[in-house]
């Protein structure tokens, strides 16, 4: 009897076409990472469950799977990278010291309903400094996002608040101890409107008229950002921890200016708050100039204290995340995921059955020079064995017979455009071939 | 109260000086396995209880973490990369069409006993070749194990077998049906010696004592390649079955060296089985040389059939498994693990207070250039900063104050040897310079 071969509800196979694009922007998420000096870590998909448990929201522990293990212990799959970050740190920045720069490449797991288009397993990219409160550290997380997507050849603009001016308004409104349920109605400012949200506050929180007004009018500035700041300084004037909000997110923009980041590609918007209660500085989100739509492909910001649950040593810091599912959801949107499914540019048909030998060494020299090639294993007709080559996505094949290898003349064949050119037998001289067909 | 922060038995969290040696090798893997044309795929952790219960070994079954998720269904965690292959073939190999050559760095778990040393979760980075039993696939494999351990810069030899070799002479001495007793006590060879393996197989197998002994000369043959294939020709002689097994392995011996593997890599030993029932053709095993005790380090072999327990599709391959774990604990008793803490080479302090983002934009200046630099956060007092960057591992530091603010010239100091020469304040000029260090 044959088990029919199926994957679990809200799970995936990654086929090598998309796998390969997965690659690639982990790559380049490593890549900039590193670039700045933020050093790889990993910790266990697996942790004791008073670990995991009550450190996200009443979501993630709904969403977490959790089980006994065969030695009785009650432990949970990991729902992101920064409670485990936490209890990482909290248990290593000893030994680690401050200021402490992780990136953390891994796989999560969310129970999440299903029929809503979620998975159940994600990568999460996250970056972090850690024992800093420094603008320098904001700035450079700004930095980082900003080449991720530059890297990775899209244009993205990234929103930057600071809670700290929202906070600041409410402290000068008087309502500095109900931020909480305020956050909680102005997050529906999109979904339901002004003067249902207003209402709500009114209502459900007991502002009265004009301080809904107010903290509505804070949320709704839009337009230029010399002019967003210009409006801030009025709102907040008199509130110490509003002004030194705003101070510290111009600091932001003029950091990032400074260092070369495209004044477009930075928006000062005073309408995101991140959901997490958990951010307490600068937040960033990020959205595809392309399609925006998809919501915010790399979001963060700065918090006081990253590890309090785990130890008494304060650790303030600042990171974001890269949403790798939704930006290669956005990427396949719009047409930018290459069909490839082969990692290696050159094809070499197995075509003269007595010259395995020579096939075999002729990829190893080419391989030497950073060619990648692949070998067909089995003599089969040069249509099948092209049709093959096709199909995978090479781009070139490299097509020796008995006559070429007499002659020491070979045909390097464009699989794009179906164009035959006639190559010395060199693995350097095929090689130098080779890249200008790539290059075209 | 707070909550102690610790890992669950068995698991670990990889610091950032483990994580780059991790994520070196896992490059280093990535890159052969590509330039051969094998193609990244990746499954889910968790895979419906039915698909890998009683695929692996009654040991599998013992150590697999299962349970029973939110919605009620039987679950495990994969515990090797080739259950999940088997599936993957079976429900895909349609559209896949073969061969099939993929590749897969994976997190695997079991419950193993940690009190021989053993983690729970653990790395495994495969390739196979799906889709067809030619010998330019078996001489592939070989090669992708050898390009591997060149490209790491590690000498290692590669043990080959052929599972029809003792096939075949079981099959010439009427033992063909007891193979798999005979296996199991042939394993015992090296831990239990010669004579209680003789008395195990004429005791539980019932073989005679002249057969035994002509089993065990086989597993005994030792020397010079071409010397042990002479031998096997004659114990073999008359029976197909093994004389194709020794022929095969010639082929691969003999394509191996004319690919240019020197002939001191590879080696035949006719002693090696490969624990697993699944092989059935040439099998390969990988020493350090410097470590031969550490055990294999990569090992596979070829399969008859893949899938057969979820399709009726036929697949054959062959593919090996880099253990990455015991791979770098190798390293590290070597003392090849470096001490780095951070994948950036130039650190640079945060000297001068007014100066942040000039300092923020000569380091992405560098960064454009492929340097990897990371500033630091706060303006401290300069010794404080570069005993922060001996501490992780910084090959450099370039040092810039007012005063080379003011001349143009900064210092770019060597951190291995604390020498300092003066460098112009020019991105691509300090990339030069710091070339030069990175290569003494």
């Amino acid at each position: 009897m044959l088990i029919t071969p199926r994957t679990l509800k809200g799970f995936r196979d990654f086929l090598p076409a998309a796998m390969i694009a997965r690659e690639k922007v982990m790559a380049t998420a490593r890549e900039v990472y590193r670039s700045y000096g933020f050093a790889p870590i990993d910790t266990p998909a697996l942790e004791l469950e008073e670990i995991l448990l009550g450190k996200g929201s009443d979501e993630t522990d709904k969403q977490m799977y959790r089980f006994e293990d065969a030695g009785g212990r009650r432990v949970g799959m990991r729902f992101d990278l920064t409670v485990p970050l936490a209890r990482f740190a909290a248990q290593h920045i000893g030994e680690l010291g401050t200021p402490f720069k992780r990136y953390h490449i891994g796989t999560v797991w969310r129970g999440e309903n299903t029929s809503r288009g979620r998975y159940r397993e994600f990568m999460q990219c996250d970056f972090d400094t850690i024992g800093t409160t420094a603008v320098a550290a904001d700035i450079e997380t700004g930095l980082v996002i900003h080449d991720l997507f530059r890297t990775l050849n899209l244009d993205a603009t990234i929103r930057i608040n600071n809670r700290q001016v929202l906070t600041g308004l409410l402290e000068k409104l008087g309502l500095g101890d109900q931020a909480v349920v305020i956050l909680r109605a102005l997050d529906k400012l999109g979904k339901i409107g002004r003067d249902k949200v207003a209402a709500e506050m009114i209502e459900a929180v007991g502002t009265t008229p004009a301080q809904a007004n107010d903290v509505l009018a804070l949320s709704e500035l839009a337009g230029d950002t010399d002019a967003i700041f210009s409006e801030l300084d009025k709102l907040l004037a008199g509130n110490e921890r509003g002004l030194a909000g705003v101070a510290r997110l111009r600091e932001v923009f003029d950091g990032m200016t400074a260092a070369g980041v495209p004044s477009q590609r930075i928006k000062l918007d005073v309408s995101i708050a991140r959901g997490l209660g958990y951010y307490t500085g600068v937040i960033y989100e990020t959205f595809l100039d392309a399609l925006p739509d998809i919501g915010s492909v790399c979001s963060g910001g700065r918090y006081d204290n990253l590890a309090e649950l785990y130890t008494k040593e304060k650790l303030p810091g600042i990171g974001a995340s890269l949403g790798l599912d939704r930006l290669l959801s956005a990427l396949e949107e719009l047409g930018r995921i290459p069909t490839t499914a082969t990692p290696a540019p050159l094809f070499i048909p197995f075509f003269d059955a007595a010259r395995l030998h020579d096939y075999l060494k002729l990829a190893r020299e080419l391989r030497a020079l950073g060619v990648g090639v692949e070998v067909y294993p089995e003599p089969k007709k040069l249509g099948q064995q092209l049709k093959y080559a096709d199909r995978r996505g090479f781009r070139a094949a490299l097509i020796l017979g008995s006559q070429e290898f007499a002659t020491g003349v070979c045909q390097l064949k464009d699989l794009r455009d179906g164009s035959t050119q006639e190559v010395p037998l060199d693995a350097a001289r095929i090689a130098e071939k080779l890249a200008e067909i790539l290059a075209s």
